[in-house]
């Protein structure tokens, strides 16, 4: 599958064509339940002919247009997943900041009843490695249009709000480190390695030997070839190869930005491999969006982004992964406002270069992504995602920091 | 009941006089049964006649004396409960550094299969009310003897290891405060306050305004004594309630040391007190000895110093106390080395203190609570109990903190 196939998984759902004829008390009765259901946010929503639900209370703060009937009914039927469809599409317009309106309809939903529970579907090897590639290998180009020169696609830690992303994506990078307290000659697993940029920094800045694990072929082979550009191929190794077949033994275990992507019947067997792999006196750390209570991953993000993706609770991850391994929770920090503000520069990097993503891929890709990162970054503002760092050792090992040096 | 009942509940349940037959081949049978469920620790086990059985790897550490029969025959059944029975009478005594020696045992019995699952019973707000008698009401000259200036029971935080405990539990309690960003005027309820040495150092230090709980009679009169001669009565209000019965409105819920009393059954209950009382932006604390695996506390704990104790996993914390009320985890710590050394601290000055506690309670008192604290300090150190502090919030608040301040 090369990008050009990708991109033709994203075809639109819907026309995007205004509907000529006026509407029916059946579409207007349908507008004041999709209305209903988000009624504590301030939007005014609007049909083709210009028919019109505005909030009882505060003046809106955006007007949402619906274009066309199948956009509305669909809707309707399965919002989770065809807002974003129609509005990818361009099927569904949103006047007003995206952001700012999607904020406010997660805090509106978390006031409704919860979701019901749904068991994500287990991620074999071979569908976790096309999973990946639908992500992950739509094209380093893509990426480096927006990401950071270090080409991080995971939380940032921002010393204060004003920092820049670059210089975030190195506090992180570094902070992690510190929280492991890394030694020179230590020996490193890192399960999901992404462009790389963190086992080179770990062997660059802390002289440690890595081996990083990555099953997104492009990613990988960006990062082998930045290794060797900076001679560092000899401490850092970047294996093709899914995380259950990790071997070897090490001191520290790190992975970030993976678990979410590993989905909760494979936590068992991720537990084993870090039990499996981890050193007497070994420690780690886990880096993973999360939520504060168990719920699915929107559909449409499930469907259009990341197959396969489940953002756990703290609860399912030590159930699943820490507690059979008796391993020892160290310390845990929650950095969501740390995720709204990286997604922050990230959309504003993606708008910046909107013009040349539009010409790479087309309009409903430029829309889908815009929808995709204002979205996530609504959810980390909200509270209805999380993102959790965790620090853990074997349990009895007393070679653990003495307090905390981060 | 005062505390010469208490004295009089602590009976011996062994003789200490050494038995003056021979060992039979039954009893030696039983010795090796005992010392080949602990053969990874290195001691040196010896029956009433001389009859010992030595460790077949390294030299031993320690030699444990079984003075007769029913001290043997007892531990083998039930080891947990009868260890500490037949030390307390002085049918069982140990040669050697008793920290060290139970430090082993618990590492070798974390190689042994795991304890049997036991739920632990529930707490009736009478039943709590005796359990918290039983302990904190022996008498505050008893332990003033050997805790800190402040009488703070519980574990206090070493900025170095070399700290005073008087200076370690003033960081401690400083600590607790900066994790909760305390604003001066903020409306603070402290779930379990014991001598009230926080409630008065957040008043204090930070001007806010406490409401305090605490069902122990002997300790509230304190705190409410210190309060006035401090001039504080206006900003600390100690009450003599229940947690169950907490009621109004605070920005801040915090409570140290007081989970571990409160048994896994009434966590929902202890959740949804949290959740009556904390305000849109509230933030709390909740500090406990824990555990890595769900298991009992020690048979033997659990009758003599805490009954109706249970140390709880972080995992049984978030699913029965958090999720439910959608909380939002904002940082963990794991404090279990400063728990070891703090227990160090408090047997190094209860054994200085060991004949003034002889003529307040008598030699079999100074033994229970010698290898009470000489076993909790190993069981910290030995991994087989934690101490977390978590901080947490609500679920939609951006009135978190930016990063930690501690």
């Amino acid at each position: 599958m090369n990008s050009q196939e990708i991109h033709s998984l994203r075809a639109p759902a819907f026309s995007s064509e205004l509907a000529p004829r006026r509407s029916t008390a059946l579409d207007r009765w349908a507008l004041s339940q999709i209305q209903h259901a988000v009624r504590q946010a301030p939007l005014r929503f609007v049909l083709w002919d210009g028919f019109e639900r505005a909030p009882s209370g505060p003046a809106p703060i955006a007007t949402i247009l619906i274009k066309n009937r199948p956009a509305l009914f669909a809707w309707l039927w399965n919002p989770d997943l065809n807002f974003g469809e129609a509005y990818m599409s361009g099927a569904v317009d949103v006047r007003g900041d995206l952001v700012e309106v999607l904020d406010a309809v997660y805090r509106a939903l978390a006031k409704s009843p919860p979701h019901q529970w749904r068991l994500s579907s287990s991620n074999t090897v071979s569908a976790a490695k096309a999973n990946v590639h639908h992500h992950y290998d739509l094209g380093n180009d893509f990426y480096r249009l927006w990401l950071d020169r270090e080409m991080l696609y995971t939380c940032a830690y921002f010393p204060s709000p004003e920092s820049t992303l670059e210089a975030a994506q190195i506090a992180k990078m570094d902070r992690v480190c510190r929280k492991l307290q890394l030694k020179p000659g230590e020996r490193v697993i890192e399960a999901g390695c992404g462009w790389g940029a963190l086992a080179l920094f770990m062997a660059r800045e802390y002289g440690v030997r890595v081996r990083a694990f990555n099953i997104s072929t492009e990613q990988i082979s960006f990062a082998r070839q930045r290794a060797a550009e900076e001679g560092l191929a000899g401490l850092v190794d970047f294996v093709d190869e899914d995380y259950r077949n990790v071997q070897g033994e090490c001191d520290v275990f790190v992975s970030v930005g993976m678990l979410e992507h590993v989905g909760l019947p494979d936590y068992p067997t991720f537990g084993r491999v870090i039990d499996r792999t981890l050193g007497a006196n070994g420690r780690g750390l886990l880096h993973f969006i999360g939520r504060n209570k168990p719920a699915p991953l929107n559909a449409w993000i499930q469907k259009r982004i990341f197959p396969g993706g489940y953002p756990p609770t703290l609860r399912e991850v030590f159930e699943h992964v820490m507690e059979p391994q008796g391993l020892s929770v160290l310390d845990v920090e929650n950095l969501r406002l740390h995720y709204a503000m990286t997604l922050k520069h990230w959309l504003h990097r993606f708008e910046e270069a909107g013009e040349r993503v539009q010409q790479m891929f087309d309009e409903i890709f430029v829309r889908a992504w815009r929808l995709y990162l204002a979205g996530s970054e609504a959810s980390f503002r909200a509270g209805s995602m999380q993102l959790f760092q965790i620090v853990f050792a074997r349990g009895s090992t007393n070679s653990i920091p003495w307090t905390r040096t981060s």
